[in-house]
């Protein structure tokens, strides 16, 4: 095993969980059956208390840490937190990461077999919300013998389900672990999702999401929304750090090729992108993140809809991030408090943008070691 | 004539301008023969020197004031700034507004016939930079009798090109006042122009430009690029004004079609904006702005480019505006305090993001209108 895998968990395995038990979703529908795809790290101890759940963002999925094979050239996506003597350290916890419904990667989504058609879902895949995963997750969670999670930990689309969590299963978790999230989309984060669907869905290959019958892919619709995703996920600051007014071939072209070193980023972020993510996917999960708003059925009071919470809560953001600012987690922050319920916040000077909730940063990652060093239990002794 | 145009120029008449006389562009061809498309309001003065010249921004053009019929539901895009008694006021100053080459209102552009070929240029016109605009826009002061402009007035785009004329035509403007621009484009700012650029030229109907030849119109592709620009123009704070998170039907639908009032109003404004604007155009602009770097031939020190100005400024910004911050015209302010010129500086307060350039803001236009009484000559009578 070479160097660089030295802290990692090293190689895992992806393994699938079937429910045979409908479930009720948001939206009216049911899913008769479907599998989620987890892997697990670490160990879990007998008292069954040490295992921390990790909540995936959008293009996110259950490959969270550690390798796949040898030859693989990327870690998972939160290896940067996940693994021995990592913040998120798995010679004491057991840690469980999972793709949620309506996926890509391994759990039922778009790309399964619907087994009332025969054909996969496609589009006919049911809108899921964060609160259909978090009911799904805690299915899985019961499925492994866990009581409760030691932590549930996420980042933004993933915070959300930790906040969603905290309210609807107060009993199933001791911490919540809050990083850049908000406690629901802004006018203006709905407005950059809705230019992602409108450009996955007029693009002609997309047919109505039915362009596997097609045999094509919504490629330059997928691309867009990739692109434009990852302008809010960088700041201002990183980009001109990361590019600057750089140009690839050194002078001024006069055309409509690649020209500055920051369009040649894009166009490489949103064509990789094409290759690993489902389009269809795509839309169900930026249309879970508009949805997402606990406070709704609770007279708009995000503090009324936190009154059940139990967990001890860690709210985490970064002084950059202008998709999800600081000052929306000082909402969710603001009324914890006014609830009554512990919290802690840590505001992480960083220049990362959004993405830096995935960044080595060494301040957040001490937060993250510190704050999960004196929770209770979680040992494997 | 009816209400709302009391205190407008009344009904205006675009004229034509035409040149024969060959323009020497920056990316190296020529144009041959041009024509410039402009309006006038006020009258000229005996002395000729109470012109105005007002430059226009991305998607603007000559009609920037008045009505062209008396059904017209609009007025031009700066009505609320010029006219009798209004800060750029007509009763005082003899204003022009222009069509920028490359443009699509009537001013030679991809929609011309080339006369080499006898065809439209389409993807063909050459790309124009803002300071091949300025030339132009001399030449055409010239031909209108005019030594030198009282004031040259732009925002957003339309501020580049007056800090532009201020440096390459030092004599020829007696004050340049530059609001909500920036020195040049950061990487974030290339990086939405190249997104919405992709949007166009991926469309399959944009056929490398053509789309003329093949009876189509890249409309999916304007109309992304010109959602994505709307966001770019609100800030955060005027669209949960505007919209919040306000369900169009009143309740989640879950599905695809138009949830949220702020999907509505960006659909609404994309496609509008296909039935009046051609997507060569819009590329060429983007182009513009992104190439805009005055201080790229001096050794990349602002100040040292502003060493010829004579001119006068007034640099406004404001406090919402995300697209260009506060920050970079504090960046122009600076270099020209750097390099002992003459400017005022006002941050107007305004949640209305980088379209508070266009809105009635009163403080914005007592500071506007205070400017312009204290300058000298510019006086009908």
């Amino acid at each position: 095993m070479d160097l660089r895998r030295n802290h990692s968990v090293g190689i895992v395995q992806p393994q699938i969980a079937r429910f045979q038990e409908p479930l009720a979703l948001d939206c009216g529908r049911t899913l008769a059956s479907y599998d989620i795809v987890y892997e697990t790290y670490g160990q879990m101890n007998e008292a069954r208390d040490n295992a921390i759940l990790i909540c995936h963002a959008l293009s996110g999925d259950h490959h969270a840490a550690g390798y796949h094979a040898e030859t693989d050239r990327k870690p998972g996506w939160w290896d940067s937190a996940i693994g021995p003597g990592k913040p998120i350290d798995t010679n004491r916890f057991f840690v469980v990461s999972l793709n949620n419904l309506g996926g890509c990667k391994g759990s039922t989504g778009p790309l399964s077999i619907d087994p009332a058609t025969g054909k996969p879902y496609g589009p006919d895949f049911p809108i899921v919300t964060v609160q259909d995963w978090v009911h799904a997750q805690y299915r899985f969670m019961q499925r492994l013998g866990i009581d409760r999670w030691a932590a549930v930990i996420g980042g933004s689309l993933g915070g959300m389900q930790v906040l969603q969590w905290a309210i609807t299963y107060p009993d199933a978790l001791a911490h919540a672990i809050v990083i850049a999230a908000a406690p629901k989309l802004s006018a203006q984060n709905i407005a950059f999702n809705e230019v992602a669907r409108q450009a996955i869905i007029t693009d002609p290959d997309f047919h109505g999401g039915r362009y596997a019958e097609y045999g094509t892919i919504p490629r330059r619709g997928l691309m867009l929304a990739r692109m434009l995703g990852h302008i809010t996920y960088l700041s201002d600051d990183a980009m001109r750090a990361k590019f600057g007014r750089e140009l690839r071939g050194g002078q001024i072209q006069y055309g409509f090729d690649v020209e500055f070193q920051v369009e040649s980023y894009l166009r490489y972020q949103g064509s990789s992108f094409v290759d690993r993510f489902d389009a269809n996917t795509y839309l169900l999960m930026t249309k879970a993140l508009d949805y997402f708003d606990p406070a709704h059925g609770f007279g708009d009071d995000l503090s009324v809809a936190l009154a059940s919470v139990k967990a001890s809560c860690l709210v985490v953001s970064f002084t950059s991030d202008w998709r999800f600012s600081p000052g929306r987690s000082r909402e969710i922050v603001q009324a914890l408090l006014a609830a009554g319920k512990r919290v802690s916040y840590a505001e992480i000077e960083s220049n990362h943008g959004h993405d830096a909730f995935l960044v080595t940063i060494p301040y957040y990652h001490r937060v993250l070691a510190g704050y999960l060093a004196q929770i209770e239990g979680g040992s494997v002794a």
